[in-house]
């Protein structure tokens, strides 16, 4: 490593000493994010909000594509609406930031800042939805919510985050499930397919599911300090809303019944997660399908410096035909100074070239992951960029598999769990007999979670806390 | 017309008669927007939504390629950064909504949710804008913002309403008006070329400019009642907002000076301006370049239904390459009725085939705007469909412009701008020697208000009210 490349990295604390420190160094020095004057509220720069607009896109072709249609609801709910679903109420008001006056006026009734949009988008249901013809609704909007956090961390946890959230009814429990489901598969390739992290995929425990679910689907990923993060959920709300906000039509067979309904969402924390899963000791790294910028061109000018700049001007203009390319022309930075600064920004590919490889015809190919370099023709290159674009993917997706394929382990008693959670093994497969005092014993001895409830797996035989015979597995981690 | 479609029509109220009940009629019998039970607020339905996208995408490409990117900032401003800029607080703390309490928590400053964002957005500029080399920082973001207004109009006046808003700075003055400038002349060509709604183009006189710009640039488009609508704004900030935040880099020449900063917006009230400009008795109109159906296939069973519904889906299959197509093969609806349903949801084209069409391989094309008829070959139907949309694009911003051009007259005295004002004649041209006094006359008198100054308008000989020499030409008219 040159000393100008150490210099650059220095800023940088180390991935595997400082994981946190780490963490929000990337953040920052990548230009992802920054803090803003508000506490507990980021602003998404630039280079950040390209990695949601590229969720958002990705996304929003597949919603569509199932049926969906984009809509928009107010950003306040009032009070008295918030209140309907009992358990819902309960769980969002202490986090609600309230609006009180309007302004000079004192509002007769507080507003909160959306936390979620069920008690605003209920009612607009019962006034749309007479008649099964009128169903299913197959709602979504794209907007940011509100919950008032004291402990903050870029993209993990701040008051204000970005995100979607579908809000589906249907004539019976069935198709809404199915909903639930859609959503899931749609979620889980986002993971694995684009975003390169692999996901366990099941149900929630009724103690970790949405305030006002009958059942929250999820998707829970591992980060490298052995945390898991809850990726997405898909919530299958059944009738309780329905009830709740009075919202039935008039079925087939000539009777009045109440809608099934979920509702759904991913958001901005993704982003955080993708920092983590795959950044390293000099910078980010993101998997080529999510890159807003996938190919960067350094030419290294030497002596016949008009040349050099044609010839990578050229290149640029072939490769932004199949991939999304930067030419870094600017003359204040040396190449090596460049070379950091793009690993550290995480741009899957590297090209540099120099007067020799005009000559030659040839470019030098890095890749970010691993380093490796290689030169490679100009002919053809578009071809070579797009099966390394394709390598580069493969390669994020396949540590982060091996990580978490390493740290999926079981526990027959509670010293193994416990030891498990301590030695920071990853997510811990145990029986459970699904009473409640049971996963109650392990979150207190272990300060870990249950994050999910697979939905293929066999049970265990036994119940680790009570012996009993266990009616579920589930995977329990310390999460963010 | 059948007695089933003056049933249909009849819901919708006369646009010449009653054009406020008209416009509420259309917006929400074509499903546009709905009221919500948050008093001003309103909710943007899917077909409303698929319109704001439209524009969102046409727009987003061009901020793009102009070099702009896109970022977010938090909904919340602190009521100490609101007041830094003296004008700016005054213009907007009247119409604030506030934040007091954090869950169960009295916050210890109180909270704007955001009425527009320069006041934090300039705080994070002070932190990333050392040096020239910073600058021009191009951003813009796509967002909601709050303004507690008393009487509100589906998308004409809500207290919630969408927008982008821009927020550039640069190195000198020159360059941030012509910023405002470009911006200004994309804003111009989504109005006119994409919404087909004509505009004057100028500025504000000091009076009507955004709080806290040294110069508001504005597109002014005239509705049917001959009231003026502002449809886009680009301010020209001067240093005012980089001294109010202290934003500050050092230059080539090596002293400290202050950032020149714009900011510039369109926002979800174009959508009222769209509805009100097009739309007629039968519903509304879309021109083709923003309807989010462009053309509807109805098919007319007879009694060879299988056969006829083949060749409707033939038949979408094939245009869907070159339109959003839309086959309304629904059964519980007859021909008749599907015809109005659409017209009222202002589809440009509709395309009729029944048994007597396939076997002639034909059918009957229906534009929108004139409900003009023709039978045309299915040969090269795609190219047919293709010309009959340009021409009903076309025929939407003729009619527009010839409204506008047929109301702007001139006055040379304050009987004459009276008389028509009062008379509904439209954009009334004055002479104005640019006095405040002058202007509040006028304004007193008509109720009437200065709604741009031409860009490149020679200025008239005398201001109409004191007769001095005018410096400028002045359109009045009343507005929304």
């Amino acid at each position: 490593m040159t000393t100008e490349a150490q210099a650059f990295v220095k800023e940088i604390p180390s991935k595997a000493e400082s994981f946190a420190d780490w963490y929000t160094a990337v953040c920052l020095k990548a230009e992802l994010a920054d803090y803003s004057p508000i506490r507990g509220c980021m602003v998404i720069r630039p280079y950040g909000y390209a990695l949601w607009e590229g969720i958002q896109r990705w996304l929003d072709e597949r919603f569509k594509a199932t049926g969906h249609v984009t809509a928009y609801f107010p950003l306040f709910v009032p009070e008295s609406l918030l209140q309907k679903e009992a358990e819902h109420v309960e769980g969002f008001a202490p986090q609600v930031a309230w609006v009180t006056h309007g302004g000079d006026e004192e509002l007769s009734e507080r507003l909160a800042v959306r936390p979620t949009s069920e008690a605003i988008i209920m009612p607009m249901y019962a006034k749309w939805i007479q008649s099964y013809r009128d169903l299913p609704v197959l709602l979504l909007q794209w907007n940011s919510v509100v919950r008032w956090e004291k402990s903050t961390r870029l993209f993990l946890r701040t008051a204000e985050f970005l995100w979607h959230e579908g809000h589906t009814a249907h004539v019976t429990s069935d198709e809404a499930d199915q909903e639930c489901r859609t959503i899931l598969e749609i979620y889980r390739q986002l993971l694995e397919d684009v975003l390169a992290i692999p996901v366990l995929v099941g149900k929630k425990p009724p103690s970790e599911r949405f305030a006002g679910a009958d059942n929250t689907y999820t998707l829970e990923a591992l980060m490298p300090d052995s945390q898991a993060i809850q990726a997405g959920t898909s919530h299958f709300l059944g009738q309780r809303f329905a009830r709740a906000f009075n919202v039935k039509f008039l079925d087939r067979d000539n009777t009045e019944k109440y809608v099934w309904t979920t509702s759904w969402a991913v958001s901005s924390r993704l982003i955080g997660s993708l920092v983590m899963a795959h950044g390293d000791d000099r910078g980010l790294g993101l998997p080529p399908r999510i890159a807003p910028i996938q190919v960067v061109i350094v030419p290294i000018l030497g002596r016949d410096g008009e040349r050099v700049l044609g010839a990578a001007r050229a290149l640029a203009e072939r490769l932004g035909k199949v991939a999304h390319v930067r030419l870094d022309d600017r003359d204040e930075y040396t190449p090596g100074w460049k070379f950091n600064d793009w690993e550290m920004r995480g741009v899957p590919i590297r090209l540099e070239i120099g007067p020799r490889d005009v000559a030659a015809r040839q470019t030098v190919l890095v890749k970010r992951p691993d380093g490796s370099k290689a030169t490679v023709s100009l002919d053809g290159i578009e071809q070579t960029v797009a099966a390394a674009l394709e390598d580069v993917q493969r390669t994020y997706f396949t540590r982060a598999k091996a990580f978490l394929d390493a740290h999926m382990v079981e526990a027959k008693t509670m010293a193994d769990l416990e030891a498990a959670i301590r030695d920071r093994r990853g997510f811990v497969k145990t029986g459970w007999c699904q009473e409640q005092a049971c996963e109650d014993a392990i979150r207190e001895r272990t300060g870990a979670s249950p994050r999910v409830i697979p939905l293929d797996d066999e049970p265990e035989e036994t119940c680790l806390v009570c012996g009993r015979p266990a009616t579920a597995t589930v995977y329990y981690a310390r999460a963010y």
